[in-house]
């Protein structure tokens, strides 16, 4: 009933809801926390879900990483989308196992690796990133959710043209996501789903003018909010402070006029 | 740059955003819209993405189904739920590609076909169902989805205990969870993580006091919202109608304290 | 410990949450609803508070309208604001009673009468309006609410100019604030605020970008929401279907740079 | 077209819409800020809206202060409610000029002071505190907003029993306002409304229960959501971090049963 912690696995270790941290497992390696230090080296060969002690004898739990949990404690090269607005966008794509999907920009990587998990192993995300070093970080969290082989990372510019053609899905996440908007309808198979996630509203009325414009239809623009409920006895109560904004999200659906 | 659209493909027809119809094409099959009958036959061999006409000359265009067509144009035995909330959900549970994940109750099966989607071709989802009724609308759902072959579905009270052994999720979405919440977390792999699915305020009192009596950890309840801002030149606003609450969704995950 | 009702009064006839009637109380007076005809005549002399019965014996309660109520029954020229709006309003002017306002459109008078009932009985509120079939409805409502002795409705265009001087706010809801925000400055007392209520974007950019040219400091842009908690036992939830967007908020305030 | 500032006046100095002070005009009295010293006399004789510079040469500029501006710095001894909130219950009450309100507890008094902002100068608020250190920072907040004189601070334990009668209103904003409310059917005049504000769930359960059972009708809770929209060219958008609650506000109508 249990799963046996290896070598190189990343585990997610868990204090409290406030305090967890994604670590690699290796002898030798170490978590240094304030509440004392962690052997990671002496996870191995433990089962998933097992308790350890830090030096200071404080408990922590070993359990096995999320997407959500990849995507929250990446490392961040850009702002990072969350995972209301990563579960959403894969929801709203038309693709499944074995899809090909253009990304520009990579930034931290996050929405490239859960798009990934999604068409991984036959499928390939063609990730644009014209900063070489997001590309850097991208890799390395890309590597850590253990779908580096279903990415190429491609380090142009976007707005320069897509390589690629006939894919199933382009996903945009990148300052002037007008400016490919293009490009996106010309390599997107017809009757498949672009997306564009964008934090003003500006960025979001000048994408769905063009996408309207080169014959994207079904063009929707969607905001997601989050709310925790703290769930306490005779204590409930939604949490105080939030995440207000993230970004909007706009699809739109390729067809042709003219066939 | 084209995909054929052949017998048997479920596609998507659009007329607007707020007129889609999610219809099987096959030969000598109709579709009924108060601008017209569309010939669904006669969309065997064109590609997707084209642009058909109605009887009365009214275009629709025939596009790829998304999951979250999928869901909501599933027929209806329950309270669907809805893309975003099945996106946040994907995203919060320790699951991909060929995972073993057991679900209660199936209801209109969508969340099940969700499931389904991720962790095919090798996983599967036991989804169980007291009310057989629901399971013929279930499967229906998931043969639109073309997921059937990954499901189990199993008309039983999943209150009276979980067959399967050592999954990697248990997602519950039903009247009752805390009476599953024991079952949930002796069939889960240590380690991983089980979700809920809950309207009300006191399901969620009741499910999240028994994960925690019970041994989970992290357990967390969020409530998620969508809002679409309408995008038009010079008149850009949110929609004035929006739906106000679906559930609340609570995650924890699965520990051992005594090894 | 009650009130009596008399002649004349305008009052809530209450059936259930969902039904209520903003009615006045005369002489031969009926309320005909599917529920049974109420005489409205016979609530005179009668308590607040009491309980009547319909033809039908149905059992409505007798209550004081509050603002609120004058608000959302309100006959409409337009679309009114909400009282999640009118309070959040009053709250950010620096006005009290006694103070002198200046607001455009008139509309369907809901905000001209929380401003009065604010401001009365030594102050006044001053609405412009340029159509006069919307002053005709405006002056029923403000009669309605028993402030119309505090209003002077003003069928003239804003745009034009505004004829009072040394005001103590400047309120408007209208299609082209951005248009007034010139005038609203010149004829506001430095220090005090402006207000403006709008549904779309574009209108608040334009406002915005104007006020902050003119010379309005701590220009700020809200947007409020209003959900209902249905609490009942053991199925206590959110509303379902809510209002998702009334108008954005924005308040300013007059400062003088050159003295 | 400007007013001058006195001695005595509390003002508000506004830096930028992240600073500002609510200070008081006094010869000799200064305010320190990282921004250099202002020097608060010499605001005297003044006229509002007017800038003043810092030792530094650091611009202020002096506004009246709104009600939101007196809520929002007002000295704290408790949570204190916001202007979203106390507008809304404010729409929600049947009181204006006159009316004489109830309320407990007294907290930081600010609730107390929009309630007498509103009934004043012929009305009056009854306001009751057990804890006598909340009283001295209320009465501090209420000589600020110029409204002590139509307050009446009662060092008593509401829970015991309220000695007015006949009045317009009764609002709640403590810990266990569901032992209030038989005392709050007592004392209000039939027809009119009682208002109580809570963070918890389960204090608006047991309030509703409460409510339902001695005789109030049309019970209804809310919750109220507040967020700013940046309104910058070309980088529009919702804040990033808001307040996510605040508190639900539960509104009931007295009515009699049996006359």
């Amino acid at each position: 009933m249990s799963e046996t912690i290896a070598s190189g696995d990343y585990v997610l270790l868990f204090l409290d809801e406030k305090r967890k941290w994604l670590v690699r497992v290796r002898e030798g390696e170490v978590l240094h926390t304030h509440k004392g230090v962690v052997d990671l080296g002496s996870l191995m060969g433990m089962p998933y879900g097992c308790m350890v002690k830090s030096s200071k004898g404080e408990e922590f739990f070993v359990v096995k990483p999320t997407l959500a949990d990849f995507a929250l404690k990446a490392k961040r090269a850009t702002q990072i989308i969350y995972p209301k607005d990563l579960g959403f966008i894969l929801m709203n794509l038309a693709v499944g196992r074995g899809s090909r999907v253009v990304e520009a920009g990579t930034g931290s990587g996050v929405l490239t690796g859960v798009l990934a998990s999604w068409v991984m192993p036959e499928g390939r995300v063609y990730s644009y990133e014209v900063r070489e070093e997001f590309l850097k970080v991208a890799r390395k969290n890309l590597e850590r959710m253990g779908v580096m082989d279903y990415v190429e990372l491609k380090n142009k510019d976007v707005v320069e043209g897509i390589e690629e053609g006939d894919v199933d899905a382009v996903v945009l996440d990148m300052a002037t996501p007008w400016l490919v908007v293009g490009h996106a309808y010309r390599v997107l198979k017809a009757g498949r789903v672009m997306a564009s996630f964008s934090p003003t509203i500006e960025q979001v009325q000048k994408t769905v003018l063009e996408m309207e414009k080169v014959g994207f239809v079904d063009v929707r623009t969607y905001e997601c909010f989050l709310r925790e409920m703290i769930v306490k006895e005779g204590r409930t109560r939604p949490e105080s402070f939030i995440v207000g904004h993230t970004g909007y999200i706009t699809f739109g659906r390729k067809v042709i006029r003219d066939i």
